[in-house]
């Protein structure tokens, strides 16, 4: 699991480095699907996955604004910001009790925690998929989505293959 | 992270019936991004997510052409066809050792089984988000992505929740 969340990661900052070749007006456009435009559906994620594993964690959830956070080199510092605690989350909690409940503030029912972390695996990959239809209506190649072929282990201080699957 | 295949086969069956509404024409149309249109996209997924796990079993790869399964129904049979196949290998090859590698025979180099598996996933999710956007660029409410509220215990056959994570 640990490897679809590096992945995400990788391809995200990938995206924001992708981004700098656009000008504001183009970032912010509002497109069809997604939420918004291209800059404001990099927040979303960025935004869905610390609010999940803040969940999962049983720590506040707080709610950035977009409207705070409309340029590009803001989304990248809170990117950075959320990614340095995660870090620390995966790297002092891991293993996550998977079949452990626990209910979002947002939501009524119970939701088991390993179906929450592969909720937001999947939620970012999704939206990335939106992006590279908006990057080929912009006539520009999107980032590869490619898992095969990216050396994984060269995120910042994360544990070993065998734990990152 | 056979929760996120369930969860792929589930997406993908509610991806078929959402077709149903669509003509032949709409469903072959090209479209930007993706491969081809919605239905050669579905097919795609389909054929890539059989091909590579073929390769971690060791098996022969066949390359189906779209211009066999150019209808809906056709899609929908090869889908039904492999995943079969595909339960019965994660019923009965499961685990898989993640860090042994292979070589896929259109690709140079060793992958591990397990990087393999983690794009198979990442793989079918990105193109469904891409679906998404064109469904919204039809006016029309794209099948849910939310993995949080789905049964994903209801797959046919499938290992128990402690297995799926």
């Amino acid at each position: 699991m640990l490897t679809l969340f590096r992945y995400n990661w990788h391809v995200r900052d990938e995206w924001f480095e992708w981004c700098r070749q656009l000008s504001p007006e183009e970032l912010n456009a509002n497109r069809t699907g997604g939420v918004g435009g291209i800059l404001e559906t990099l927040f979303h994620i960025v935004d869905v996955e610390y609010s999940w594993i803040c969940v999962v964690q049983g720590k506040e959830v707080v709610d950035p604004l977009f409207s705070d956070y409309d340029e590009l080199e803001k989304v990248i510092a809170l990117s950075e910001e959320y990614h340095r605690e995660l870090e620390r989350f995966f790297q002092q909690e891991w293993p996550v009790s998977y079949n452990e409940t626990i209910t979002p503030p947002w939501m009524d029912g119970q939701y088991k925690k390993g179906n929450i972390l592969n909720h937001v695996i999947a939620h970012e990959i999704h939206h990335i998929g939106q992006l590279s239809v908006w990057a080929r209506e912009l006539n520009l190649a999107p980032v590869s989505a490619s898992l095969i072929g990216r050396d994984l282990t060269q995120i910042r201080g994360m544990g070993n293959d065998q734990k990152a699957n």
